[in-house]
């Protein structure tokens, strides 16, 4: 087992973290939460999704947010598209990328995008040409991969027949989401195994929410079976962290943190993120459950003694 | 890397987790969480720590604690002793075992134990000589193995070299603390490589706060180089988690949960251990970090096909 040499980190918080809490934060502090992440050196941010904004009422600003923000060469700016429509109000917003989301299971799939999943297939088939035509590249965010609400356990051929489909219909991406925070290290290495035996040359990527706090486990053992991309938001943030059940993906800047102990390159400057942490806590108004957060970076001195290999 | 078979899990919640915050939780709520905590099926219990009353006000009822809960048979009660004094007053109290804290750098043994770490070592010396006359096991618990406040980083050879003298000085048991929460990873696996490699009977075991978010990441790491035995407290508590700078041990059911969802014995009855983490969450009066008491356990249906090893 050995980590990749570099790491790909994906910022989701302006997306995944405030569409349950994005009615709290305001349009234009949206935007100034987006640029300061994008100043970071993430590659990419997810920025919003294209919703229905009856649906999503805390995402009814895409457009402007997607309009407004400054961008920075070399970030991309992704943006969650739900179906046709969706994905040509983000092309005309200036998404640069567009994620779509689909289920591993048909019941999960059903109750979160009211479709089968093969509907889902055929949608993202439009959406893909559509992007394709003007010159996007499109994600697939598979849910529920290690466990759905629904039907409970997720057997590994489902998902891979899943994933046949969408690879068929032209994903070049794909990110395994554990939706519902039920995967463990050694699920998570079986289904990397799986996947990356039968397609190896698919662009793979995790997305791990922490709700039962193995996130970080969770994404050491998919890095190490040679998984180099991964979802993240910043301080944490993804539901209220307190409230029953509730649910934040796995947090940036601890994950990079370890990342930089580890030696592996991320591009990410760490203060600089955590600064994000702290702007995210105070627009949302309420504690998150990062921990650099509280309790600030490694010093220096450990990073470099990391780096030397001497164990410190 | 294979986990092993079974995990021998400490619960230090009321001694490390209580230790700054004892003085909020009453002599007889302690006696009540400790017989909470023996019932889950741990296999060992940190009670209290027989230091001196004025330096650790919250731990002045130790001879209460101990004498006041009820001994459950195949469970072990620690205390932890700071010198031979205290290793009388833990003896005469009805302690099992003893937990002796040594440091592996000098600067923070000074500070944390006003001693050298030579003194330190010839105090152990003697407690382990008075324990073993009253047939009682010692513990050692090596604090900064993975860096130093005052020093910074801490060479592996250090660390080896203060092994060497405590194994000298009858230590049979070592505890690998990460006591300002540095470590990472790849420093866990080579920390642990190296102990092991020069003391393969050695028992050795692992502590980590989850400063920095990496404590279930480090404890996977290490569980997966063969060690099978580490610290942990309920709710993960520890100082109050969210004060800057606050240290929480990591948390027992979190961690238990993904013992459980990787099919590692423990013998630890999951449900009744996050019974405890909500207890000491109100006897607290303040929230604490582990997730399980906020999420719940995973469904018994996921664990059950995690162990048919389907992947789910």
């Amino acid at each position: 087992m050995t980590m990749p040499e570099a790491v790909f980190v994906t910022e989701v918080g302006p997306r995944d973290g405030l569409q349950s809490q994005g009615a709290e934060v305001s349009t234009e502090a949206k935007v100034r939460f987006v640029d300061a992440l994008s100043g970071t050196g993430l590659p990419r941010v997810e920025v919003t999704s294209f919703v229905h904004p009856k649906l999503v009422p805390s995402m009814a600003d895409a457009e402007t947010v997607m309009r407004g923000i400054t961008r920075l060469p070399g970030v991309v700016y992704q943006a969650l598209v739900p179906n046709v429509r969706g994905t040509e109000r983000a092309i005309e917003a200036g998404a640069d990328e567009l994620n779509v989301v689909l289920s591993a299971t048909e019941r999960f799939n059903q109750r979160n995008l009211n479709m089968r999943i093969q509907e889902s297939v055929e949608s993202f088939r439009s959406i893909h040409r559509l992007a394709e035509g003007a010159g996007k590249h499109c994600e697939i965010g598979l849910a529920v991969v290690f466990g759905c609400p629904y039907e409970g356990p997720v057997p590994i051929t489902q998902v891979l027949e899943v994933i046949d489909r969408v690879v068929d219909a032209g994903a070049e991406e794909v990110l395994l989401a554990d939706t519902i925070g039920v995967a463990h290290p050694q699920a998570v290495r079986a289904v990397v195994e799986a996947v990356r035996a039968h397609w190896p040359a698919l662009t793979l990527g995790l997305h791990f929410h922490d709700t039962r706090g193995l996130g970080i486990a969770n994404l050491l053992a998919g890095l190490e079976c040679g998984v180099a991309r991964f979802d993240a938001s910043v301080g944490g943030v993804g539901a209220c962290p307190f409230a029953p059940g509730s649910t934040g993906n796995i947090c940036t800047e601890d994950a990079v943190q370890m990342l930089l102990l580890m030696g592996v390159e991320t591009g990410v400057e760490l203060e600089t993120l955590i600064d994000c942490g702290h702007m995210i806590r105070e627009l949302l108004g309420h504690d998150v459950p990062g921990r650099l957060v509280h309790a600030g970076s490694v010093a220096s001195a450990f990073v470099a003694a990391a780096r030397r290999s001497d164990g410190a």
